[in-house]
């Protein structure tokens, strides 16, 4: 493919790989460093050549968000798979199926229902198979998971340990209340919380007569961790890959290490209002961000260009004005090109069936994620 | 097929198809009346099946916002296209191979560049078709479109005119400030002064020695228009046929014609928190709407569950609780179906790669869409 990013039609989902290579290789020296085992999260991409990247190429130990990436990674060599996502009686069969193609899959139990209803399919298992959980835990953070200081995670722990049929594999725990916290005491406050609830719930299991690995989660307190951390066994994070204007804000990396963007062109001007239409609208980047506390109220970063703003979306268009003053339409003529920095990759690139890879302003490649759950 | 909408995976986006014909009728009904061409938008569902309906099965007749639509249709023996987007030189190449492959093709021009584009690229076309050329004007929505009562309006029409490879297919305008209007009294003013706008441009162009048909669009105003609009020609509206919560609070349509919603499952309980959780996240429904004045800040109707409000999202969780007293964990046990009314279909549907079809409880389809650009 002999193109330049210039020569793509627009808007799309531009990828730069050697962000991408960078970003996945600190987030494993990061690992190495604190001796933890890196368990990638694959939401972000949803792509075979993201999660050879974030894998080293050894296709083993990720984790994925839904069923439709779970068979996707399957079918296509992966292994030490990772549904996490809370384990409901409507996706039993798919599992079972995951049980029988893959040597190692496991699954996610956030309530004391998941347990029963993993117990109440032990029959269906392919022998000598057996459910291999990761219980979730909620720190603080308030979605999913069990109470991390709670009876019930220890009952979980009793069923599953006492049953032929079910071996603990894990406790696994997103830290997502990390994304709301923009200081970095406050931060660090939160991660030290969150290992030290860790570690006070590993112990209970070793009084208990367990061990197993202890995983924690979440772009920003992986990127930026703690010496505490060491005192765990596992990382899973996901959004690293890509990174987005989120990540920046919550300096967990640099603009520059942002590999995402959406590509649009100037389609249109409308001088009496300061404005310019751009061809990305909402089914190119998502709303996603508009109700946080942001700079300017902002959604997106345009690259290069901080004094505009994208104040709004239609299906197909996107407004964009200047933040001080007023924005001189003949500086942009129809076709300029803009580069957009999403407030949220995961987000964002769910919204694009295919993403173009480019190295500098060549592109390099086509990524196809999977679709679907 | 022989499933019940039960069966399905969930999250997915499921269609009435009851409701979708019934949307399609009462606004051909409402064309016939008013002795106005239906020209139907597919920007909200993309399909093949949506379109038959929306064209009574001619084929003939649509509107579209995408290449990638109008390469789709045309492929499927759809004729008398309009790419209803401003036209700019990055769409000319695909726009001749278009204008090769079928009997009529209109491209859409908002401003003095689209003309020059248009005219730059005459000795292009295949002999011998001109340029059909559909002018967007601006009647004071403020986002693209030349303004209708300026000099710049009447000097395109005069470039088309003149020259032997154009010729004016229309005058189109899209009242998108309907959007934003939630009294009777304020839309039928809003509506009777885009009359009267079009009306008077009409005039103008008579006066010039031209005539073309004028067609004005917006769901809104399509569904609820005014006397008025027998003055015109054309109707273009596109979610319609599927409509949402958004329309339904514009007064444009009944909670019961809302033809398209996302189904999804409790996966999970957070009892201390009075939520629940379900499988339904921000790649499931669309954000949008959630920055407008809604009633309880909300971005979607639980259908049949007044009480209950959708407050957050992540990328596959979507977070429940009750507006008025707590909500009680037990009377929605895991696996409890929910169906959400998306704010806005068009944005809800552009997340979905299928959309199974239904009429009452049985599954009779599987719709897919034309994604990309």
């Amino acid at each position: 493919m002999a193109m330049k990013l210039s020569d793509l039609n627009t808007p799309c989902f531009v990828l730069d790989i050697n962000k991408v290579e960078h970003n996945a290789t600190r987030m494993r020296a990061t690992c190495e460093r604190l001796q933890l085992k890196l368990r990638p999260h694959t939401k972000t991409h949803k792509t075979l050549e993201a999660a050879l990247i974030q894998t080293g190429g050894s296709k083993r130990c990720i984790a994925v968000s839904t069923l439709a990436e779970a068979e996707f990674y399957a079918s296509h060599g992966f292994d030490d798979i990772l549904l996490a996502y809370p384990i409901t009686e409507s996706k039993i069969a798919r599992c079972l199926d995951l049980m029988q193609k893959l040597e190692s899959f496991h699954v996610f139990v956030s309530g004391p229902d998941g347990v029963s209803t993993l117990k109440a399919h032990e029959a269906d298992l392919p022998p000598p198979k057996v459910w291999s959980v990761v219980l979730e835990v909620d720190a603080g953070y308030g979605r999913t998971g069990f109470d991390i200081e709670g009876q019930e995670v220890m009952d979980a722990v009793q069923t599953i340990t006492e049953s032929a049929r079910m071996s603990l594999a894990g406790v696994y725990c997103h830290c997502g209340d990390s994304y709301v916290i923009w200081s970095k005491t406050d931060r660090e406050k939160l991660q030290r919380n969150t290992v030290q609830l860790l570690c006070s719930l590993q112990n209970r299991l070793k009084d208990f007569g367990v061990t197993c690995p202890f995983g924690t989660g979440s772009t920003p307190t992986c990127s930026l961790p703690i010496d505490l951390n060491k005192s765990l066994s596992e990382f899973h994070p996901g959004n690293y890959i890509f990174y987005d204007y989120q990540q920046y804000l919550l300096n967990a990396c640099r603009e520059s290490d942002i590999a995402g963007r959406v590509m649009t062109r100037v389609v249109a001007h409308k001088p009496e209002k300061s404005m310019i239409l751009v061809d990305c609208g909402f089914t190119a980047i998502s709303h996603d961000g508009m109700r946080q506390q942001l700079p300017d109220d902002d959604f997106c970063l345009i690259q290069g260009e901080s004094n505009l703003k994208l104040i709004g979306m239609s299906q197909e268009l996107g407004q964009i004005v200047a933040k001080l003053g007023d924005l001189d339409c003949t500086q942009y003529p129809i076709g300029t090109i803009f580069f957009l920095y999403p407030y949220h990759s995961c987000a964002t690139a769910a919204m694009h069936s295919e993403y173009y890879v480019h190295s500098d302003n060549q592109v390099v490649g086509k990524w196809t994620p999977v679709k679907g759950w």
